[in-house]
């Protein structure tokens, strides 16, 4: 997920301290490994290439940085692989003492074109704050230095801004020590195809480069926990390092800063305090309960459920709210619900149906947590179903959202998800849209997760691999070493935000291939 | 004094364990004291101002830091007095949660230039490392930063370069603790002329700014310790904080760390370890002598004297390697002596001058610690007065210098600092200078401090206090808190360096005027 959707700073939050306390004894433990530099590249401008850069490999990193540096040296360190941590480096002189500070700058990049492009020419609209970026001035050498801040990298810039003419610099020490909640291995897995152990691999490391003392949606950017982004990141936990401890602990942040009448937030801060934020989003509060019902299945830890329900419940109350006379979901034009990053997406149609998939959840959460409320929440599923019928167009083949009568890819598949008609009726319902793709299509890994959920579901397995391979799997033909946030194949440098340095190239709701490979034996 | 001006890498140098022992045990304690921001200020380009820009008060700091501040924002504090010191400032958000980092950039100045001008645009043959500027990313907020490295100001130039849409930032706390090795107050001293009382302030603040773990030359650039200007601080000194400790940490702090021949250094570095720079000049080596000749005179402390003696002869040996048959320091082109920051001037005349007056404070030492030594040593002395006859033109009325036969302020002074010829001969000299300034002029206060002491010698006393008004008082009449490293009143925005903004403005060779006026009693 990301951010700058609601400004709602008047609303009252209300804290629940034992809540609060359960997710603090839950805080995992990390585990640090420490990555040297491989190579040492130029970054060549292509216009055939991903992004617009190429690397050209100059020299291996450990020759390299022997060498004694002068002002206006630059050069880029490839680390091999994407990692989330701290630098260190030691640095010392060359020459006569040193007799003026050392002016150095580094530049950190996911990928090529964030140590490509100057960071002076962004002109996109999130703060530009998140480009990774820091100028040191050493006053004593030799010495070393722990950069304060966590970075997310494969690739360094290190420019040489100002030494005096008495010295030369060298850097023949320098670290990146990787952290993650995770456990450097996870839970075997193997398969016959290999673009589809590849694209399991990179998910894997999105992963867990996510996976720090909450499951972020993004470690470069925002570096925090969304409902929307748990919710799958919970999925591909769960067959791959299964540490629900962890899930358990986001629910439990969730359920311990919420709105005064029981809203969960859509997203958590953590430090310096627990703070909720103040955006609300319609599917994201609703998806507390899909996560706690999926941690349920995961773990068995019932306790934790019973405890939890009463506020995964109070999202459905509220839920209801949004819904006029029949049971539709009524429409509005501003960010009350996420479903996609797409501005003209109406999100009527495909919130119908996360409410349907979430009070099926409620129910099966009901089964064991109160169980006679199960006749109620099955009685608002088949009223809320029924009124999902008041947005089929028979002439279409499609459902359609909102006044506009707007066909959207992500109403079919949140109809399919949720169940809605019989699985011939959603079956080809998937088969339409792969036919006839609807102008408002998939701008998101995050919708995309659930156009290949809808596959599946329909039993369209072989055209949801294809799917998966054509797009994750292009994103690792364009040498992505984890998944990222935005990825359209038609425009792989389009950006919401205005550049595509500042999108996040390790992203948590793109990780979930890996739950579709294991989970169905693709 | 400052920096690159040999490099001498090739030269073995000796560690003394036993003086660099004494040195670290004398240590001192530091002072320290928490300054507010006075008031908010705009700069204004005004060209009769000096440096080309005056301050126009904005608001008083306390009720301007009340409000929330966004991207775009740029403000400037005036501490109201010079300071040097570790800035500590308290930020929060207002608005919705933080959902970004905070990028924030200080910019320090000791004067307005350096706040007025943008540091993008320095041209200098100085390092830009030197430019006091740091750019804070703060993730967390609230949060308490204090940066990490020392800074040198008056002024602090806050810009905030990036924030979200969604929070503003406050930044009500703001604090600079300067840091001192003398304490706050010092010998008191009244005079009735209230320009002299405010030049001794001045002079004072600015020899306390240097004070730090040894005697600074510029806290803000090159921040160590010089022989020639650690001389002039050890004067000023002597009348004002008594840190006798510090000057005799200094003394052993140069002894400890030599050349293999014995000679020493022109400057030291104390950090991370006590290395002497590969700087060799003629002058500050035998400044050694007169610094420990002093310290015997303030201290009566026989023992450090003792123990130093041979370190100081050592000096006068290697300085009679650089005279001729006659008796006349040899002449050459490079940085071998420093005298004045002047790429014109031919040093042959005022080294012979320096020497001179060197061997004289070594004979007074040699009373003390070796005095079967006294007779050769007059021996030397008559020998090189009367070799100095030889660049004596009677028909200029002044000494000459080099092949050349230069005529300069500095051959002058130090024939008379080195009481070559009787009294009215040195006289007639000084008010041949006053009458008839040669070409080669004085650029730097330290020459400046030696012809004001030229004209004191010869009884020129009020010429002294006129000079020290014309040229001090004009530094305090533009607003100095404390004095400069370079100052020409014709070219107030000379540097030697090619930029003003990397001058530094507190230096420890401009403070000696509260010795003149104290030990005068002017």
């Amino acid at each position: 997920m990301s951010q700058v959707m609601q400004k709602n700073q008047q609303v009252k939050m209300v804290r629940h301290g034992e809540f609060l306390s359960t997710a603090a004894s839950l805080i995992p433990k990390t585990h640090s490994k420490v990555l040297q530099p491989k190579s040492v590249i130029n970054v060549v401008a292509d216009s055939l290439a991903v992004h617009g850069w190429r690397s050209e490999l100059v020299d291996d990193a450990a020759s390299f940085l022997k060498q004694a540096f002068q002002p206006g040296d630059s050069f880029i360190l490839d680390f091999g692989t994407h990692g989330v941590g701290w630098l260190t480096f030691c640095c010392d002189s060359a020459g006569s003492p040193p007799d003026a500070p050392a002016h150095l700058r580094f530049t950190f990049g996911e990928t090529l074109c964030e140590v490509a492009e100057p960071f002076s020419s962004y002109q996109g609209w999130l703060s530009s704050s998140w480009l990774q970026q820091h100028d040191e001035y050493i006053d004593l050498l030799p010495s070393t230095t722990t950069l304060s801040r966590r970075y997310c990298c494969r690739y360094l810039k290190v420019d040489v801004i100002a030494l005096s003419p008495k010295y030369q610099i060298l850097m023949n020490n320098m670290t990146f020590t990787t952290v993650s909640s995770a456990p450097e291995s996870c839970l075997p897995f193997k398969t016959h195809d290999p673009a589809l152990q590849k694209i399991d691999e990179v998910s894997v490391l999105t992963l867990r480069n996510c996976m720090q003392e909450v499951f972020e949606d993004g470690p470069k950017r925002d570096r925090r926990l969304w409902l929307g982004d748990l919710r799958l990141q919970a999925l591909v936990n769960d067959v791959t390092f299964a540490q629900h401890d962890l899930v358990r602990r986001c629910l439990y942040l969730f359920a311990g800063h919420r709105r005064e009448d029981g809203m969960v937030s859509a997203s958590i801060f953590v430090k310096p305090d627990i703070i909720a934020d103040d955006t609300f989003l319609f599917d994201y509060s609703l998806f507390f309960i899909d996560v706690l019902h999926n941690y349920l299945l995961a773990t068995n830890d019932v306790s934790t459920a019973k405890e939890l329900w009463p506020v995964a419940l109070r999202q459905v109350e509220l839920a209801l709210n949004r819904c006029d006379h029949i049971g539709l979901v009524n429409d509005c034009d501003d960010w009350w619900s996420f479903i996609d990053w797409h501005d003209d997406l109406n999100k009527q149609g495909p919130s119908q149906g996360v409410l349907i998939y979430c009070i099926e959840k409620a129910i099966e959460l009901a089964k064991i947590c109160q169980p006679k409320l199960c006749d109620q929440l099955q009685n608002q599923l088949n009223r809320h179903k029924l009124a999902a019928n008041e947005l089929w167009d028979n002439e279409l083949g499609f459902y359609v959202s909102g006044k506009q009568r707007q066909v959207s890819c992500a109403t079919q598949i949140w109809m399919v998800l949720a169940d809605v008609g019989d699985l011939a009726h959603q079956k080809k319902i998937m088969e339409n849209l792969l036919l006839f793709p609807p102008a408002i299509g998939m701008n998101t890994p995050y919708l995309r997760h659930h156009f290949i959920a809808a596959l599946l579901k329909t039993g369209l397995r072989m055209q949801a691999v294809e799917e998966i391979k054509a797009y994750w799997g292009k994103m690792v033909e364009y040498g992505a070493d984890t998944f990222w946030e935005l990825f359209d194949p038609e425009r792989p440098d389009f950006s919401p935000y205005g550049s595509k340095i500042i999108n996040s190239y390790c992203h948590a709701w793109s990780c979930t291939p890996a739950w579709f490979i294991r989970q169905y034996g693709l």
